[in-house]
């Protein structure tokens, strides 16, 4: 019989001891299945403890399956155990990876100084403290609030025509395509070329097929879409990542021709960084353009207000919507009630909007400022918009570029990275303004000029 | 040409309501594309208002391509718009569905009035306030804090072995499918029948084939595993969803010998109500005997805190960690950084630790009185743990059941619902009681009685 000698401490019961250990013998191979174990009063004798505790650890290995007792013969390991994998090293997770650059030119940057963090924080407060009815379920679409005071600003701001029963609430883009990729199960998506690397890679990563859509100045090229045999077109009319055009209202028009050519079509209209418009005012979004019921609105709160502020949300049209009702009858919201009620009051008091107004003049500031910097150095293009802007350097190979920058501490990245096919526009590098102050953009520039030479 | 008659009001800038005018003749077909619009001169004087007013919807609407406009020729409607479709009848969404039934027997209810709101409310206070930086983003995984918090508590309550490393936080569970269905791209999943539908529906919804696993009282069925051709076993081995079952630990050395005889086998442990145990202590979760990385281990504070908390949690094998490195570096995490925050402050002072002493007590009492009011009418299984009972009249159909409690205002469901193959036990329902108070316990279920006579 095995020798049993566990090494008992202050900081657990000794049934809870005395179960761990007995395991960790089943698991070691020391006691093996069918093997018979120590009488409960033999064991509490050699160990100097209490008989109830011996009993209650036999009797949760056995209840648990550990053990097997029969009436007069005692407790055995159970024969079943055999198929219980034996110990063998500990794992040890991979070391956490570790790099550090400076991420003033990333084109994902938020500066959250200028956000009101103390309206946002009482708000915040006001939600949860006045409403703990909000810890129950909720609608799986998102609370009504919010999916008004959404639908009511979309309007006003973006030129959206939605009900509040359009609106479907989701943890950032991810549970934005979460949701798509359920309603659109079969469909092939086209992706702008260049593009999102990261619904590239989401594709990628769930084996569904996806194509290029090769663009032109105006947009997605609407012949390449036709033959490229895709079913929904990603696109961002407003401001497109990386290239920074608009698409005007005529290639809206063949787009949406495009769409309703064929059933089972649609547009994802992700109205990114529309909000930020620096030449003139906003362009409505291509949505309200749509009579068919083919743009699906997608939009999300972590550029204008911030990165860790995981709300998005879409508007779908009413064929979309009966589908999401059916297939999506017991989904719940994967965004907390909490944060939804205090975005719904941020949004209802004009407080967002005076934030808009406010961060739209920080970061045209900081477009100038950067703008001033490059000048006269390189190329501009795409800066009447959003949050970064393209900076070319004919002549120049973009990894290069990048690798000196990244020896000399910044991280910049080449419009290549975002390109399937080729790049449009070699030596050319995607500059991200929101994280870079005024007075840094000089010293950032000539560090980067330095490191090119 | 053709007559402009605007219908100015106070409320937005005159050059915005000639734009949106313009828009919508064009739109309704009123103007064509290639026609000529007055010119700037002759429109201010016609509606009576400035010459710069109309210069700036014309440059608006020329920016955006709605109009061409040709030196000394004037403004055309532009060509390209004979894309743009025609206004018809505006779209409206479908109406709500409206429904009430008591849901005091829901499998899905939590009691929130057991849960500490003040303290949570206040942890939720400090977490926002003395956190503005938490605005920005974190970890994808999720932060470091609630990571490490979770790791010691599962260890502690669990029996999991696990390093902060390996735990991605997501939003619910629907979070943690879309990960899990990233990883395992290709993968095809065995899910036990009976069990959730909602995992079902979910793999449907995206047309990802999945099998049933066969159920004994022990378990899923191991020969019956084998030949489903199936890669990844999803199962509930503290409590199974819904029969009640504890998987014993013989059962579990076989699943992971399954799991270890070829490679990308997987199992995940829904540890689902594991902490809901009123017969005897909670059983430790299977991942704590695995000992070739191939348990993924899934968790959800939806059930022990309350549905709107939106924060599950997975552990990865280390094999998957490094996929998940891999197929992730860009993802953001997504659960809000002040959730994650409040809820780890919640896990580190022990006052989650006694919650869930106080809802134990509270379900149980809960279970005792819903099982004195079903004593002698029909059979009680499965209420041993968890918050839900398994209630069986032979001989009646369950349909009948179901939908004669719903004429007497009650939702239940029969156990026949969550199957894909036969119903193993007929005329049986399965009855939620966290959500069901001692007091209305035996009111409600007479109710049923009657209904059922």
């Amino acid at each position: 019989m095995t020798e049993f000698t566990p090494a008992f401490h202050e900081k657990t019961p000794l049934y809870d001891q005395l179960y761990r250990y007995i395991i960790s013998q089943i698991r070691s191979g020391a006691l093996k299945q069918g093997e018979k174990l120590p009488s409960k009063r033999a064991l509490a004798g050699h160990l100097g403890i209490s008989l109830t505790t011996v009993e209650k650890a036999y009797g949760l290995l056995t209840a648990e399956g550990y053990l097997e007792s029969r009436p007069r013969s005692g407790c055995r390991v159970a024969a079943a155990l055999a198929d219980i994998p034996l110990l063998s090293q500990p794992i040890s997770p991979p070391p956490p990876r570790e790099e550090r650059l400076d991420e003033c030119f990333s084109t994902s940057a938020v500066d959250t100084s200028v956000f009101p963090f103390s309206t946002w924080a009482r708000l915040n407060r006001e939600a949860v403290y006045e409403n703990p009815g909000l810890l129950q379920r909720g609608e799986g679409q998102g609370d009504w609030g919010l999916r008004g005071a959404l639908s009511d600003f979309l309007h006003q701001y973006r030129g959206v025509v939605c009900a509040p029963e359009q609106v479907v609430l989701a943890a950032g883009l991810e549970g934005v395509m979460w949701i798509l990729l359920q309603l659109l199960p079969q469909a092939v998506f086209a992706l702008e070329d260049p593009g999102y690397g990261s619904l590239r890679r989401l594709l990628d990563n769930l084996g569904r097929r996806w194509v290029p859509a090769a663009m032109d100045s105006k947009g997605p090229v609407i012949q390449n879409l036709e033959e490229s045999g895709a079913d929904v077109a990603y696109v961002t009319p407003s401001h497109q990542f990386p290239l920074g055009h608009t698409i005007p209202a005529g290639r809206r028009g063949e787009l949406l021709r495009w769409a309703y050519a064929r059933e089972g079509r649609y547009l994802i209209e992700d109205d990114y960084d529309a909000e930020f418009r620096y030449a003139s005012r906003p362009i409505p979004a291509m949505q309200g353009m749509d009579v068919g019921g083919r743009v699906i609105y997608v939009g999300t709160f972590s550029r204008t207000i911030a990165p860790s502020i995981r709300v998005a949300y879409l508007i779908l049209p009413p064929e979309l919507l009966e589908d999401y009702h059916r297939k999506f009858s017991h989904a719940s919201a994967t965004v907390s009630r909490f944060e939804q009620e205090a975005l719904c009051r941020f949004l209802t008091s004009g407080a967002y909007g005076r934030h808009l107004r406010r961060a739209g003049g920080l970061y045209r500031r900081r477009r100038d400022a950067l703008r001033a910097a490059l000048e006269g150095w390189g190329e501009i293009r795409g800066a009447e918009a959003g949050l970064h802007l393209l900076f070319t350097l004919p002549g120049r190979e973009e990894k290069d570029l990048v690798d000196r920058a990244a020896r000399a501490g910044y991280r910049v990245r080449g419009l290549g990275e975002y390109c399937v096919g080729e790049d449009p526009l070699p030596g050319t590098l995607v500059l991200g303004f929101a994280g870079l102050e005024e007075e840094r953009a000089a010293g950032a520039v000539g560090a980067l000029r330095e490191a090119f030479e």
